[in-house]
């Protein structure tokens, strides 16, 4: 399995204000690459803040990405995953449509009417207590063939993912502007770490639109 | 007057951990940069936080450094200014002892005993009833015949600063880590802006130890 998180965040490293509106941070070529991005992906994973923040469908935009999935014998789309603790995904949310395959990762503790509502639209993965157990949840991804894993947030799942050694590439696009606020989602939230920080090394450097994308792999050192 | 910026941050766009602690980001590559902008400058700015957190001594490392200013005919440091609403500098901080002139830019509300005990030590700059008036105590400092400003932090004071419009260059050095955490302190903090984000121009990118240096101008449209 190889996990490729993707994000976009102002200079100061925020992913959208404080009111979790999202700003215009990249342009049309980043736009391009996310959609390959996901186009090379056999899941795009958020947590269930993203959903609820900007309810984004995940799914393909360019017909010809698609065409050529479906050349493959690939669905159009790549499967869509969300990280759901205790299942809060509304029914109505775009990425449970019937655009692509949707996995909602929950725990124990979400309430068995939620599941019931959501096993009608969604595949269920059950691990975990009261918070995912992301190990075992993306091991069972990976058992459905699952291989190609690109991450697109929020700050609390990429904090999480990083936590548990499961990360291997970030991809950054920096865009040219400031959101500030204390309170304002970053790029990896969480409890944060105050000790044995991660470490990356920096791949490769590319102006693109008016910031820069900065690609780095996590170092095997940082990986638990 | 030309204010210019400058921080280091992890990947995900933190300046310490969630404790405050100061993490090692960048080397000694940056290291060397930075004392040679601190040596360019009139004076080094920094928020009282960053004085309670990390008592730093803001004075010009490098002894050749310290010599070219001599022989230019200026003090072998830059000045210190502390932007400091209610006097909180502790007596005994590193930036109040003789190596540079310091000044402390403090607001009606700071306790007279305190302004006292700091006029011993400082020049003292009021300006504002809560909380410093930027504007105003950055013209008095120009007054004195500081004109080419760098600030190094922290968080606060950066927003501060965007949101007075006084910032015309950002110098970002971005190194190969994951700091992580919700309460973690950011490149600009504050209460963050919602609207109206200053906008920035990538001016140059850099590698530089094992990161990327992004030095960005600010746009003329985003100063107020």
């Amino acid at each position: 399995m190889h996990v490729v998180v993707n994000a976009a965040t102002s200079a100061d490293g925020k992913l959208s204000s404080r009111r979790r509106e999202q700003v215009a941070i990249s342009g049309e070529a980043d736009f391009d690459r996310v959609d390959r991005l996901r186009a090379d992906s056999d899941a795009v994973v958020v947590g269930v803040g993203t959903v609820l923040a900007d309810d984004p469908h995940l799914t393909v935009k360019d017909d010809a990405l698609r065409e050529q999935r479906r050349d493959a014998g690939e669905p159009a789309n790549p499967a869509r995953v969300v990280v759901d603790s205790t299942g809060r995904t509304p029914l109505d949310a775009a990425v449970l449509d019937d655009a692509a395959t949707t996995y909602v990762c929950l725990t124990e503790s979400a309430p068995v009417e939620q599941r019931l509502d959501l096993a009608d639209r969604a595949e269920l993965v059950t691990a975990g207590d009261e918070r995912v157990d992301l190990l075992r949840a993306f091991a069972a991804l990976q058992n459905q063939g699952l291989e190609q894993l690109m991450v697109e947030g929020g700050g609390e799942l990429i904090f999480s993912l990083f936590d548990a050694g499961l990360v291997d590439e970030l991809s950054v696009f920096v865009g040219p502007t400031i959101i500030g606020g204390r309170d304002a989602p970053t790029l990896a939230d969480g409890d944060g770490f105050v000790a044995d920080f991660p470490e990356l090394e920096l791949a490769d450097i590319e102006r693109l639109d008016n910031g820069v994308l900065l690609r780095w792999h996590v170092a095997d050192e940082a990986e638990t």
